[in-house]
């Protein structure tokens, strides 16, 4: 095979690279922690955020667009907000270059083109919008708000990971105001079923819905509903957040409106968030060590098909087959890919594609056109199966729903046998350095014990699952009394 | 009316203010020259959006995402595009912000959170993306790339307008790689044809091809080719540009591929792109003193349907005609909104369609549903008409396709009426004071005389027509000769 991947036993960490790279979804770049997202990688992006967007039309929200700076006021009002992302900020400082007298042809900062005021580049929306809402609310009929925007913010990041942190990345954010705290919080849950819905029946991954701990709230929010995904390392990966601000961003913003009694109260917040990092999360869920498994309703191409011939005059009689075949595949709205290139043999193909993770391969021979039969290989069960060209484009359809039923079942049994009750401090610290995945436990609601419990172990607590039953315990750490298991697990 | 418009006569900087604002599209922000792009103007540049990048696809190119920094010494090394731009980057040199110990509750940039190398927020991606096709590129086989991406990008603008020149824009700039230079100017003119056929066939404005003078070219490109837009003030405007780039950026990044022969040249570039500021061409081309006028084929509310009533009983009545006809209408495609709120009166309502640009505007009243008619009122000419409910669906189509046709053949009769030629310097001057729109007149061909003529006139060369047909005379200013005419115009 032409492309070598490390395999995932042998450095689970390189296996994602050499798939992330060599997959063709993305590439290092010049600037330090930030990527290129290459057109195959970003076409998948493309499908995800067109599923996406349709569901967050369907709910009734609308996109806009609100500037990439934040002029460093704006930044600071929300104190917790402010604090939570001083850290990672790039921050401009200047608006121009000019050349530079002591070397020719080259740039400086011109010292005299310095701002007045810093403008940080977005972490993240908040402020700016809030400061924005100030001025189209007035009163209860102008709520709720109900707008979402892509767009790409940039967080300061001192270990960066492709996908899954990268000091650039693309996301949406969406942005609500509301007129009751109960309208927020139905906002705020009904956005996080959005994700989980479409984490798992798009993408094929299992999540348990949660609400984080305060130690691990978004900066600035109330309360941060997640939706968290399980690795085939048995590490835990956060796909998605949905938070209920409460009133502070208004509050610092001076956001009021007039309710029907005319009355005057501070507006209601909600804001979520998924972003690029979803396509790392893809990758871990379903690849093996040949290359990646996209799931059929997200694959850019969901069929390849590859002639084996011998000279033209056989090319020729299979290529008008393909283009039959391809027709009848793209009536059912199947994105398929016909590949005839004489530029790689049969055998680089397979595995290219493989790499690639598309769905389904077709392989049509000189000697199946006279069976009237073709080759149909699945990409991640690698079975083969001889299929009849009569009706071959339902055979395909069907194939396709069972692949990402299979996928999403597959991900889905690994994830059960990966969330495991631990009673006692050996269990636990024995469960995450031998199973992995998450560990149902005791904790006394501290964040001290939290906090030693990280340290100790780099566990963290994912989510106190929303379906969790009432159940008295001891913590894990402490003994202290606890009334609910909340699920530990490492982290990306 | 509750809004109201500054007219044309008045003050036409006013004017088109106004109807960005009032109309809904964008609202200023809090960062200097740059703006927030509300949801209904999003919705408008979603649905230009969506029918460009179809035709990119359709003509073989694929969307990728690069990062939105360039470190310095990126973006200096093509040394012609960086003079063009170093004059207006916003430049990143921290990375932290820090408590300011001065100022409880405030943050400053941490000193100490200097980058050793300043960053670039992309005025335009020519350097990042071929600093990265580098890599990307070894042999003919590799090439084409035809790539587009969709992305923001900042220009520090001293003076700003909402869409037309703001400092922070949304575009989409294609970067294609060739082993030709034919190619390359083939893509470069193919990708002028997609701008027109676009501006043209969808936004209803008419526009003229041609190529830059070398004072108005890309810096950085070996030719510019552009379409050039008429407003109604006669004012011309910029709507896309497609470069030529030759190898400069290749030689820049020194990105070589080797032929079938197996001899290394360096690779041939194009770059073209549009961007937010269509949106201002737009506004300007078409629309009236009482509003909006936008084309049916992109306007995000094709139809709306306004109720007049009085009392419950006669509401819910027309509430069920109103629900089957947008059904109706939906079901050829055509977008509606159906406005039964309770809080304006059918009066308001009208002025806020209007305003808006909302193509065609039905009302019904009591007595329409007895007559099993509705009124039916076209946004661009105001006419009303009372037609029959039976097929009115299929009325409405026909209708819609009327007014993109009309509101096309308006503009063009205008822009055709304001091409005017000038064979001497004082009937040059007096139809840019009197008349405007684009001069038709000779040119001697150098910089110099241009720039005298800017210098006097404020008028620039918008292109050499691609049409434009050899013809003796003398250059408007110097008298020397001249062997074809070219536009001039004051410009956005
Ligand atoms: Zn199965
Ligand atoms: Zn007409």
């Amino acid at each position: 095979m032409s492309k070598e991947i490390t395999s995932r036993e042998q450095d689970y960490s390189q296996w994602y690279n050499d798939l992330v790279l060599k997959g063709d979804l993305a590439d290092y770049s010049a600037v330090r922690g930030c990527m290129v997202i290459k057109p195959y990688g970003f076409a998948l992006w493309e499908n995800m955020r067109d599923v996406l967007d349709r569901m967050f039309k369907d709910t009734g929200h609308q996109n806009a667009y609100f500037p990439l700076f934040v002029p460093k006021s704006l930044f600071e009002a929300e104190e917790k907000n402010a604090e939570g992302f001083a850290k990672e900020c790039a921050v401009v400082t200047h608006y121009r270059l000019k050349n530079d007298p002591s070397q020719p042809g080259k740039l400086m900062v011109d010292p005299e083109a310095k701002l007045e005021e810093e403008l940080v580049v977005r972490p993240t929306s908040e402020a700016i919008i809030w400061n924005t809402y100030k001025g189209w609310i007035q009163s209860y009929r102008d709520l709720p708000i109900l707008v979402n925007q892509w767009a790409n913010v940039v967080r300061w990041e001192m270990r960066t990971r492709l996908f899954l942190r990268t000091a650039e990345f693309l996301w949406q954010e969406g942005h609500t105001a509301h007129a009751s705290k109960e309208e927020a919080i139905e906002e705020t849950r009904k956005m996080l079923d959005v994700y989980a819905d479409f984490v798992e029946n798009w993408m094929a991954v299992p999540v348990i819905k949660g609400v984080k701990s305060p130690n691990e709230r978004f900066a600035g929010a109330e309360d941060t509903y997640c939706i968290e995904a399980l690795m085939q390392d048995g590490k835990a990966l956060q796909a998605g957040t949905s938070h209920f601000l409460g009133q502070n961003f208004a509050k610092a913003f001076d956001v009021k409106f007039s309710d029907k009694e005319n009355k005057l109260d501070y507006v209601w917040a909600t804001s979520w968030g998924v972003s690029t990092r979803l396509i790392g999360a893809l990758v871990m869920a379903h690849s093996d060590d040949d290359g990646l498994i996209l799931p059929p309703k997200i694959a850019p191409i969901q069929v390849v098909i590859v002639p084996i011939y011998k000279g033209d005059e056989q090319k020729a009689l299979i290529d008008v087959k393909a283009h039959e075949l391809v027709k009848k595949l793209k009536g059912l709205g199947i994105s398929v890919k016909y590949d005839n290139s004489d530029n790689s043999r049969p055998g680089w193909k397979f595995a290219e594609y493989e790499m690639k993770g598309i769905p389904v391969r077709m392989a049509i021979g000189a000697r199946d056109m006279q069976n009237n039969v073709v080759e149909v290989a699945r990409r991640d069960t690698k079975e083969k199966q001889t299929v009849s060209m009569d009706g071959i484009e339902f055979y395909v359809q069907t194939l396709l729903e069972e692949i990402q039923l299979h996928i999403y079942n597959k991900a889905k049994t690994y994830r059960d046998e990966h969330i495991t009750k631990a009673d006692d401090w050996n269990t636990f610290v024995n469960l995450l350095d031998t199973k992995g995945g998450f560990i149902s436990a005791h904790w006394d609601g501290t964040a001290e014990t939290e906090e030693q419990i990280k340290e100790q172990t780099k566990a963290t607590i994912r989510c106190i699952p929303l379906d969790a039953k009432e159940e008295a315990g001891k913590c894990i750490l402490t003994g202290k009394p606890s009334s609910v298991r909340v699920l530990f697990a490492r982290a990306y």
